[in-house]
């Protein structure tokens, strides 16, 4: 039976950009492609665009299928679709890989045009900034001024609220989701056990392991299953799996006893066969040195966002211990300091981390009525 | 100076086992050796004997130097001396290496006399019960019929748990630090991922890389920095490191260039130096096996602790995230569902789980009253 709540069948595009694009780290990338996707119509004013940003390990396919037999759609199709809290019957809905990616768009895997071969550790590291400055490019080539909104959870909420500070007159909304305003000690510690996981496999081999027909997958399966640990709360996970046995006894070895370890390990493998590990590297370290305080005194998010001029959304759960509602509260105070409006929600959830991309009435309820009033 | 409230210089002793011991694996381990360290005298009713049972790192080395050079003192020698909290004045105090230990107690890296050869994969899994066990029979070869107090903390604490399950009679006092009835979905995920990173890591080689002259260092070093963010809670992470930068500018590389970084990369380092791999995975396991609950109906604790005579001073930490407060809690209402007496202290600390080993005027007066009521 016909879903009437998709999008449908979708095509992602290619858009190639060759006007060079000087980064924050200083290096230049002469050209690059961006792929991306979008749904619904862009109208006739050009106004009701939304700018979906992806986090650590997500992409452009954000909604819909490929073919009718492609077994899950893209990774938000709860949230954007016909008559869904991200409405594809009254909004353009654009959604990338963002530079720096291993889904299309131009990154580490990508064939180097100056060699001949993959970037491999040659592929600069990017920033929030970076990506926002080509995410703009891409909405000049699409003919978007002005974006109605830009949403993002997670690293795709900073990008968001990246976008209001570094194009103020290009978005009118921002939807920040399970975000944070600069990551603590601690989340970088996180990512730093991540990366060294990777750097220290063997078969990293500095970053150019294409050239050696390997990957560092040891590497990238802890990466993940750290991950994981940090997406999920310590209560989802005590009762999904609390202490239960895959065989039922102790078996006194190495190999899965605790079903935790089974949804981990099978979680980590699966990933390490289709992510690339640079890619992962590069997303964590832009993660890193997100912090829109980084140049103003005392790290003054108030300060900083002294020129945003968009309204917002911004959404934390109860049980999300990696960028918790603390974190939320920081930036809502920031723009209330700026007499921004900005409409908070803490949303009483288990699932930590994760409940932003899962279906929840109350969470789905809520960016439909933000959306609701966003006018085209 | 002399430091009069320093056991001094202490000689580490070695106490030989033949009687077989079956452990809770099924596997027999014919004969054995456990290395330990004894301060203050036992009195002449040798009533007067303290166990001190070490964590995950821990080892016999608790108090006193051993010689006049040596840079650091043993790992709790703020809490154990003539006049410290557990003063040698007053008690006989016992530590030991854990059966599985690599610190001169019979491990996986000692020599299997069957073959002549390191244990390696071949040593058994051990559990808390197993240690208890052992610890019971170097009582009994020093003449301890009963301990005044078992203390322990994290995993020692378990310890003294289990010592007042296995064997009532033979414990008057219980002190259960930082510790939980049992780990949670989330403490054994953890565990996993740093077992998973020593059982991937190439130089492994199914745990026989003493034969290869190697060892799994780059997975221990891993392990060892996760477990070190789990020691540490995000508040004394924050207020220690924060987003302080090593060179004062982002570096667009994968080089320390956060603090946070540099400090968990050395004690990685360090402790892959010194610390033997396939110990690390088999105290992780026997922190994950260790459930009193697991032959009861419901995993009801105040039933598994029916038969306790011990008296207990319980001690958590506020922002001990490893083993949170209310873990510690789940131990006193059962203790107070079987009418036992127990004192309950959360010790206000910003140190998260490594504070059961720091100095703390309030945690460490607790202890010290606690002691003093204990009698000899």
């Amino acid at each position: 039976m016909h879903d009437t709540t998709s999008v449908g069948i979708v095509t992602p595009q290619t858009a190639h950009f060759d006007t060079p694009l000087t980064l924050k780290s200083g290096t230049t990338l002469p050209a690059y492609d961006l792929v991306y996707e979008t749904y619904g119509t862009l109208n006739a004013e050009r106004s009701n665009a939304i700018l979906i940003c992806h986090a650590l390990s997500g992409n452009h396919h954000i909604a819909g299928r490929y073919s009718e037999n492609e077994k899950r759609a893209g990774w938000w199709d709860n949230m954007v679709g016909p008559g869904k809290p991200i409405d594809t019957n009254r909004f353009f809905v654009v959604g990338l890989n963002n530079l720096g990616g291993c889904h299309g768009s131009t990154g580490p895997s990508s064939i180097d045009p100056a060699t001949g071969k993959p970037y491999g550790a040659r592929f600069p590291l990017v920033t929030v900034e970076d990506w926002v400055t080509t995410q703009a490019r891409l909405a000049d080539k699409l003919g978007i001024q002005q974006f109605a909104a830009v949403v993002g959870g997670s690293l795709g909420g900073m990008q968001a609220l990246q976008w209001t500070i570094q194009h103020p007159d290009r978005v009118r909304h921002a939807l920040v989701i399970a975000a944070a305003p600069k990551l603590t000690a601690q989340n970088i510690a996180f990512n730093d056990v991540a990366r060294q996981a990777i750097l220290t496999d063997p078969d990293f081999h500095g970053g150019d392991y294409y050239a050696h027909n390997t990957a560092p997958k040891r590497g990238l399966r802890l990466a993940r299953m750290l991950g994981h640990i940090t997406y999920l709360s310590d209560d989802v996970m005590g009762s999904k799996f609390g202490r239960i046995l895959r065989h039922g006894a102790f078996n006194y070895g190495y190999d899965v006893e605790f079903e935790i370890e089974s949804y981990l390990r099978y979680q980590g493998d699966k990933f390490a066969e289709s992510f690339d590990a640079n890619t992962y590297l590069l997303m964590t370290k832009a993660l890193d040195y997100f912090d829109p305080t980084h140049h103003h005194e005392h790290g003054d998010l108030s300060l900083a966002l002294k020129s945003v001029k968009a309204e917002f959304l911004v959404v934390s759960f109860t049980t999300d211990w990696r960028f918790s509602p603390e974190r939320s509260k920081e930036i809502v105070k920031a723009l209330l300091d700026n007499q921004r409006p900005v409409s908070y929600a803490e949303v009483t959830s288990s699932h930590g981390h994760d409940a932003f991309l899962m279906v929840d009435p109350y969470y789905h309820g809520l960016v439909r009525a933000y959306m609701d009033k966003v006018t085209v």
